[in-house]
């Protein structure tokens, strides 16, 4: 597997509160919470993020605990379970699972098998041999 | 601030098994475990480090949890608390200490007044709103 990472997702307890440090406090640049239009899914995610555009490939990224955890499938109260989750970029369904299998086969505990978001991103997570998160992700529209 | 970061610490409980995981599982390149020489410091703290270069600028560092939490002056058992740091790039001492500054103005909290690190960086760390670690650092070496 190749070492990448293109996007950072980090878990907060209050979005518009976050939204206000970052984009406010610090002045970082966003388009501020977008995917509220995801809200009706059948996964009791709430797909409401902030998202920062950090050049060079990598996006930053404002997510509650609670949908992480749902997201990742891992207790929120878990050390560790669900702080934070690293993206690794994928090129297709097949890679996604590939990678995922890898992992699992280095040791991993793959949380979340690979599925189709509502977002239309082919996403799922492993978990290292500490429970740190990373999300394997394949965006079609990319 | 601009939006940046240019390295990504992530805490394990294990060295050596996070090592193993990610170079000898999962295939990543590095030159293992580094930073030994700094072992005697006044600061407690041990130095050892992995780091995987991703490209782009971007640096992936596995550390132990309880170093993080002293290098960054946080409680270890604190949900979020040592968790991850996330590295924002300055350009001189004055920088470091000028983006800490804006980010207390902006609502964060400043874990650890920038100072040089037996290393040769000179880096401070900031918490958001969350408990969420940043480290602001300058290399004068690169």
């Amino acid at each position: 597997m190749k070492a990448a990472i293109n996007f950072i997702t980090i878990a907060v307890d209050n979005l518009d509160r976050s939204l206000a440090f970052y984009r406010d406090g610090l002045g970082w640049k966003t388009d501020g919470i977008v995917g509220g239009e995801f809200g009706d899914n059948p996964h009791g995610i709430d797909y409401r993020v902030v998202m920062f555009d950090l050049g060079n490939g990598l996006m930053f990224c404002l997510w509650t605990r609670d949908n992480l955890a749902k997201d990742a499938r891992v207790d929120p109260g878990t050390p560790g379970g669900a702080g934070f989750s690293l993206g690794i970029p994928a090129d297709s369904e097949a890679e996604v699972d590939a990678l995922l299998a890898e992992a699992a086969k280095a040791g991993a505990t793959v949380t979340a098998p690979a599925a189709m978001a509502p977002f239309g991103v082919y996403t799922g997570y492993f978990a290292d041999p500490d429970g740190n998160l990373w999300e394997v992700a394949w965006n079609p529209h990319r």
